[in-house]
């Protein structure tokens, strides 16, 4: 008979929680201090992670369940945003959306390329440049919009809805920037097949959902399991996150979905209620957990630092004009400008990207840090730009 | 430059959220079935996990990630009995819980290590079997005692403060096995030294959180990174959760003792309010995990299945005896009879005990799977009978 597999004795699993309360206390002292000096809390919570992480006091490990966590914390924040979002008002910004999403992935996916090649890189590794380029974190710049309580205005909806697009169009330029670094071609066919199924996913669950829940508005109510509808609700923002996250998207389209659909539902202002206390918990994992990525050492060099601040710069130049742009026509210049600084922050995206690349074999390590360093700084930099420009509003015309 | 530590590529993160969502799902309709047919809703919980489990479905395995979702399952679990639990109420059957802790743990003991030596089992392995009978699994009873509505009896908390007596003696137990099986020795000292950091950290967070809290009962409102005092609340618990483990004990007893200090604060019930959400989400996983622990192969054939049930039969009696004498005095003989049911279920500690026996190389295959086997059974059967003596309160004398 073999010996079954073993359970980990309490120790371990008492280090995980250690690693847990230490991430958790050090993301919320870094919030405080952010609070109190008047500045971003999430930038707080993310230097509050780079604190205890390897890059300066070394407590805390990157690990699977710290990884999960921080999912779910995208996971929640999205869930937590699309429980605020009604579908219709997601059509009525719709085509800015897609304007702003086209524009701020196509555009910076061509200047990554460009900058590449210029610096002597490979076409390979030139376009994984540019798909790390063309993400974009609707995490961070969400969470920023909830923090300045503009979460429901049409720039906020316009992010959201263009960062959904930008995430189809990353899965694309992902595969294409995989296919050519795995076997130095592209499958059109699969490509084709992976777009289909992504876009039939949002729509089916997206108009579907909805429709399910504006009719039977009681149904998450109705299972004996539970006395309240939160953990049917759950249960579908976990469900259509893995979804997502197996078709190739980003788990968090999924949650965000999720909370679109419950928002449908009779007595959404108390599914709310007791979301919150989940929405309190898991996204400070996440923050700091992109603080907690970062290796400071990586960096500290003189042509990583130049290199840095070069492909930086071009980061938020070649996201921000295209979608200040794209939105200019419909929202005019002063929602336009929060659009376009809202769409620069690419937190985990930019980062997964680069380490795909990296496992690919395409992207070195000075290039691995300075993507990281590049999706980190862009993410830092955007709250405190919002903050400025929604606290100086235009003078009325 | 060396290569960082990648973080792993999203769709890894999206197989665990697979899985979470599996175990959720398949907890809750195990529930939902149990509700309807009006059996314990937490039994129902562990054979859905048993159902996605090796043992059957095999759709989930037993991994890091799904066994801190456990761990913190218990520990929300207790930190929620914890929140309706006053210290003074737990002083007041003090007497009663140290008698009925230590009756339960030292008779099952002896009765373990007498059976494994009847069976021709060395002494070392006797004394594991003796530390796994031992154990009491605070979770399983306090959950069905939550479900049934009594918590707030004299007898949940003499159950509960003699899960916490033992809970200390099991750790004793523990090092003595170890300590025979590691080096053939025992180290007294040793052993002294973990009783007594236990002993000065229950009180003097017992003691010590409670007043702090009753002298400042906004204390946990202070802080400017939440609005509520549930984040406060919840750092305070996973930090002594951690800091129990990281003693050696339980992490429950860490949690239990969190929500009995944050019982202290002003508006205690809002904060159990805020609580809930997170008692909802995690404690499934906890009991599903039960569930997939099990091997039902392992168990399947003639000597096994009859070294189970023996073992079984010994384990409730040698727990049911000695705690129902020793709550009789105080409780009467109804109230003993639900205290000595409630310590007999041994879940996760029983498995846990099993487990470091493994490591130690002195538990093998067959008699882990009838430990565990043993551990669940106990688990499964407590709340039924617990249900039957609470449904049928004695005659008025």
């Amino acid at each position: 008979m073999p010996l079954p597999d073993l359970p980990l004795a309490a120790s371990s699993t008492g280090d995980v929680l250690t690693d847990l309360f230490l991430v958790l206390v050090a993301a919320k002292l870094g919030d405080e201090v952010f609070k109190r000096i008047g500045q971003p809390a999430i930038v707080g919570e993310i230097l509050g992670g780079l604190l205890v992480g390897p890059s300066v006091l070394g407590w805390v490990e990157v690990g699977e369940v710290l990884e999960v966590f921080a999912e779910l914390g995208v996971v929640f924040l999205l869930f937590w945003v699309g429980l605020e979002t009604k579908l219709s008002e997601m059509k009525a910004v719709g085509p800015t959306a897609v304007g702003v999403g086209i524009g701020g992935a196509v555009i910076p996916f061509g200047v990554g390329i460009a900058s590449g090649l210029a610096l002597g890189e490979s076409t390979e590794t030139a376009v994984f440049l540019g798909a790390a380029l063309a993400a974009t974190s609707a995490g961070i710049t969400s969470a920023t919009f909830l923090d300045l309580g503009i979460n429901r205005t049409r720039a906020a909806r316009s992010v959201l809805g263009a960062a959904v697009v930008d995430d189809i169009i990353a899965l694309l330029l992902l595969s294409v920037a995989v296919g050519m670094a795995a076997t130095g071609g592209v499958d059109a066919g699969e490509i084709a097949l992976s777009l289909g199924i992504s876009v039939v996913f949002l729509t089916f669950f997206a108009l579907g959902g909805s429709q399910l829940l504006q009719r039977r508005p009681r149904l998450l109510h109705e299972p004996h399991f539970s006395e309240s509808p939160l953990l049917p609700a759950v249960i579908l923002c976990l469900g259509l996150a893995a979804f997502a996250a197996g078709i190739g998207l980003a788990a968090l389209i999924g949650a965000f979905l999720a909370g679109m659909i419950v928002a449908e539902t009779k007595d959404q202002s108390s599914i709310e209620e007791e979301v919150e206390p989940l929405y309190a918990f898991f996204p400070p994992f996440f923050f700091a957990f992109i603080g907690i990525e970062l290796e400071l050492d990586a960096l500290i060099d003189g042509e990583t630092l130049a290199l840095l601040a070069g492909i930086t710069v071009l980061a938020i130049a070649a996201k921000l004009i295209p979608s200040y742009l794209a939105a200019r026509p419909a929202l005019g210049a002063h929602e336009a400008s929060i659009v376009g600084v809202g769409m620069t922050p690419r937190g985990e995206v930019g980062i997964v990207v680069a380490s795909i690349g990296a496992t690919e074999g395409v992207v070195d390590a000075q290039l691995f840090a300075v993507v990281v360093g590049m999706s980190i700084l862009t993410t830092i930099l955007a709250p405190f730009a919002l903050r400025k420009l929604t606290s100086n509003p235009p003078a009325p015309p």
